[in-house]
């Protein structure tokens, strides 16, 4: 990267304890530094810009008055740390984001020893913060301060609230530091975002409370002379602005602010008071995601994770429109599901703050009445699916893969169990890539082939996935559907829609030695492997089984009895997956055929290129075609 | 049941319309033979006795006032709900509860259409009934009404509070209807428990401002007169009983209460007031858990479900003290627990509300620093483990296995991907009996399977479980524990500890033949079945496994290369589970022996005795003893 900008405080950081040392001027051009650096480096390497600009003076502020990692410092989520991954010896590292071998984009323990929790998923910053005040004051240690920085979209899950009412009723030396900048990806929505506006305004009835007393010149005694006339009138200002209720004071945790995120100084001066403030306490901070950059300012939801863009401008790099690109499968996700809406009136999506991730604008915008956004809550998203079900309304549930695992009760509990019609549309199944460890969709066809009732299916191309949401709609069962990230394999994918038929598998090449069976979108590299063994084609086939749950039986018994050799594949972990069942099927029949289960092996997968770490877990095109050859020789 | 009481008016419902021709005073005593009833019924057949009690009043007031299954009822736990299932014409049934092919423990849709919702896990409720209520609005219904019954214990779960959050940026025509008795198995804690405390307080508020108001003679202008110095004094009062703010009003919620749950007349006029009022709103009751039954009431812990007792006096049948009679697993569990925690001091419990559950009493007596009931959270207490082992305190993360379901994200999220050391006891492992399908903990061991860096263990008795967490304490990762509800074997159970090896099973018997196969408590089914056999035991092998993972392959090896039957036999659902997992090793070794998996199909499991269960499942002993001699022939 050619980055000829000028660092002349940030080239004075070595460590984080080099920002002590530096006096209020040198903090305010390292936070400059700070934001150009980040800048510089994301316009070439794509990662989270948006949420990371916002939060550079929050990090830099607490960098100069915490010890980290004695002082403990948990960022929720943890995409907006980047300014704390530099400022804590990874400022060439950094380069390397989110790359195979590279830095993590997210805060990660095995990676540095500032990196107190490692974070990715939502709301878990205040559980985490609360055990390390509580085992300091175990050991005697009162030393210590225990921080987690947390969003407002953060703050709408469950577990954040589960971690404040726990915190309530301690005296445990945590610092909540609440950065509201009014937007998760998308939007934010419920309640409480309407409250944080609400309280954000209570700063303005500071304000007019600080006017009426200048008005009477500071004079206290003529204050006292208008007071009842002024309480009145502060009591409407303050119940208009504020709202009547602190939610947070509600739970017992002491709270302070609103302040301007980007008012280092304020900040600074701030959390030095909150600091000799004992017990549980929140400090509520209003930052603009993207800070600095007027076009991230403007547009937070597309500078989330904008891709390449200009340093200077913060134009991005936009290919030219392709028309034999294929749709991502969000893509042909979002307008099928709209094609539907309208055949169907009683279908509805929800979403837990993924709106424009899971392609849902266009439903939302065409159907407004029939699109919920619950914000981040994949809990309650899966049990209101349920609750509609039970009136006959369809919710096509969308969550991603690896956030579904927080609804692996509600899936079993209030769905399954009372076998109600629910479509789960799990998107980000599979390999995920660049985000990494605690983004990669690949535990869902095992977690969710162990609960009755429920149907598991995965297409092996977009129209597929149409066809599978079409076919879900005429069973009343559960219907889970996983379709992976990325850009599917077909321009024409808008076919009319024919119902799948449920647990049936489909042969896409008859063999009579090796039989490949996969589910999901790795037919793809299966198929592509046969394709490039042009001369053995005979030998080896296809099988595309469609739906993990109910597992064709019939098929099976016919592979069995055909081929010599199975091969399974599937983008999953193996445990408890497609290949498991397929042996298990095996044995519970007596075939004692030959199987080679490729798949996931037991073990966390980093971030990488989505074709780099199919290579590394041996489920891409080439590993499956040296396994064919395997077996052929 | 011999029952002599006279039932004059509930013999007059035969459906819950019926409860709409009764007038006030026949309603009272409808209350009274409710209470009576289902006392008399659970004096004989054990079930959750002082939640039910504490309700009477609130459901006779929503039968009178509602039109269910039009308007929705979803009772959050379910356990509260004995009254609506007698008076929805399930009286006689009512005799039955909880046995096997008689009435579920919990609300049900598959058992009665007056069951709009199924429950059992807490905090489930309003997500369903706000969805009930926005599926009405979808379809253009806004006659009928939607009311959630949740307790003060399951208002601390997240899932609340994200539906909450929810619901409150809707004009849903929701009621949620607060039921708060202050405890929820154990003594409710929180934040969120004070809060109560301070709000109901302000009941008090309002009576000290209405004789205020009446000491002046309600005279407006005397009022007024003093009214700047009576504002301050009731400020004084207001904050002083209520706190600060409304934690309902901040989430838009309109709150309405706190009134006396068991005051009918006030029940049904505030309930038809709130009738009149759209969009979402909260009735905050307050109620007493055993009401009616004085020892219950006294004693509202033990009185959760107190087993048999006198119908008249309330006293419990104690069996007498038998020194013989082993003890239970949790109780053996919580004993050893205190020991360990007197050596180590960095060791901390976690429960989610089931402080006597998991018998961690003692432990919160002799450490209550290091002791913590999260309130019902299963989510917060898993990432609070991981906190803390962030800091060396090594947790002992205590969770029953249906409901540690509910933490299955921050398991592989928080704990496993950042291998971090915490121990999870697993209680109520395995058929759990009387509570039924959103109980059993069948599915612990294939959810935990598939999670990388865990070790997963299940003794096979009391001193291995023992054995087992003690072990844990030399390994640096997370490591499971699964154990079952009841009794023990062994009376001697207190031995010196030993650490078990990691990932070693143990060869009980030595056979040549057939191998039985086992992992936890089942080892004991499978080795009185073998006992019983006595003239084959040369032939038949018993292993004890104990770890599922990581799995002793070497053993493995050594009973494919010896025994040309294997039977594998475990206690949860079977895929993904032990049998799988070794019927994957022989497919991935080679190995073409004859295996048979004992296990829990794919279904779900009704209530009845753990014995019935284990009968209609096949894991007891005589199924066992078939599947071998099915082999030996």
């Amino acid at each position: 990267m050619e980055d000829n900008f000028k660092y002349t405080v940030l080239d004075k950081i070595n460590s984080p304890g080099d920002v002590k040392n530096l006096d209020i001027d040198e903090l305010k051009i390292l936070c400059g530094e700070l934001r150009q650096y980040i800048i510089n480096v994301l316009s070439e390497n794509p990662g989270h810009l948006a949420s990371s600009l916002g939060t550079v003076e929050l990090i830099v502020a607490l960098h100069y008055l915490f010890n980290v990692p004695d002082d403990t410092l948990v960022f929720d989520v943890g995409h907006q740390a980047y300014a704390h991954k530099v400022l804590t010896e990874r400022r060439e590292q950094f380069k390397q984001i989110r790359k195979l071998n590279g830095l993590s984009g997210f805060p990660k323990r095995s990676e540095s020893k500032y990196d107190n929790f490692g974070t990715g998923h939502a709301s878990t910053s205040v559980s985490a913060s609360l055990a390390m005040a509580l085992a300091d004051k175990i050991v005697g240690n009162d030393k210590n301060f225990h921080i987690a920085v947390i969003g407002d979209g953060s703050m709408t899950g469950g577990m954040a609230f589960e971690a404040l009412n726990h915190a309530g009723s301690t005296s445990a030396n945590l610092l909540v530091i609440l950065n509201d900048n009014g937007i998760s990806i998308d939007k934010r929505v419920g309640a409480m975002s309407q409250y944080f506006t609400n309280i954000t305004s209570s700063a303005k009835y500071n304000k007019v409370k600080n006017q009426i007393w200048n008005a009477l010149g500071g004079n206290k005694d003529e204050y006292n002379k208008h007071r009842t006339f002024f309480r009145s009138i502060l009591l409407f200002f303050k119940n208009l602005f504020a709202g009547k209720s602190n939610f947070f004071e509600a739970l017992h945790i002491r709270y302070f602010g609103p302040i301007d995120g980007h008012d280092l100084s304020t900040l600074i001066s701030t959390i030095e008071k909150l600091k000799k403030i004992q017990g549980p306490k929140l400090l509520h901070i209003v930052t603009t995601k993207g800070k600095g950059l007027s076009v991230a300012e403007n547009n937070p939801t597309v500078y989330h994770a904008p891709g390449v863009f200009d340093a200077k401008t913060g134009e991005r790099e936009m290919k030219l429109a392709d028309t034999n690109q294929p749709l991502k499968f969000s893509e042909v996700f979002g307008k099928s599901l709209v094609e539907l809406a309208e055949k169907y009136g009683n279908i509805v999506a929800i979403t837990p703050a993924m709106l424009s991730g899971s392609c849902l604008n266009e439903m939302n915008e065409r159907f407004p009445q029939r699109t919920f956004d619950v914000g981040i809550a994949e809990e309650h998203a899966v049990t209101l699916a349920a609750g509609f079900a039970t009136r006959n309304i369809r919710p096509f549930c969308c969550v991603y893969s690896s956030f579904l695992q927080r609804s692996f009760d509600q899936i079993i509990h209030d769905v399954a169990l009372q076998n109600l019609a629910v479509t789960f549309c799990i998107d980000r199944a599979g390999l995920v890539g660049d985000d990494g460890a605690t983004h990669h969709g690949v535990f869902d066809l095992a977690y969710l082939n162990m609960i009755p009732n429920m149907i598991v299916a995965a297409p092996k191309d977009e129209v597929e996935m149409r066809n599978m949401m079409y076919a879900s709609l005429f069973v009343d069962r559960p219907f889970a559907l996983r379709y992976p990230r990325g850009n599917g394999f077909i321009t024409d994918w808008k076919q009319d829609f024919t119902a799948i038929e449920i647990g049936k598998a489909e042969e896409i090449y008859k063999g009579n030695r090796i039989a490949v069976l996969f589910i999901g979108t790795i037919g793809k590299e299966c198929k592509d492997a046969i394709d490039e063994m042009a001369n053995v084609d005979n030998e080896v086939g296809l099988y595309n089984f469609r739906f993990l749950k109910p597992l064709d039986e019939d098929t099976l018994k016919y592979i069995f009895e055909t081929y010599k050799y199975i091969i399974t594949a599937e983008d999953g972990v193996k445990t408890g997956g497609f290949g498991w069942s397929v042996r298990n099927f095996a044995s519970e029949n007596g075939y004692k055929n030959d199987i080679t289960v490729l798949g996931i092996d037991d073990r966390f997968i980093e971030q990488g290129t989505i074709k780099q770490l199919k290579e590394i877990c041996g489920i891409d095109k080439d590993s499956i075609k040296k396994k064919i050859y395997e077996k052929l020789v």
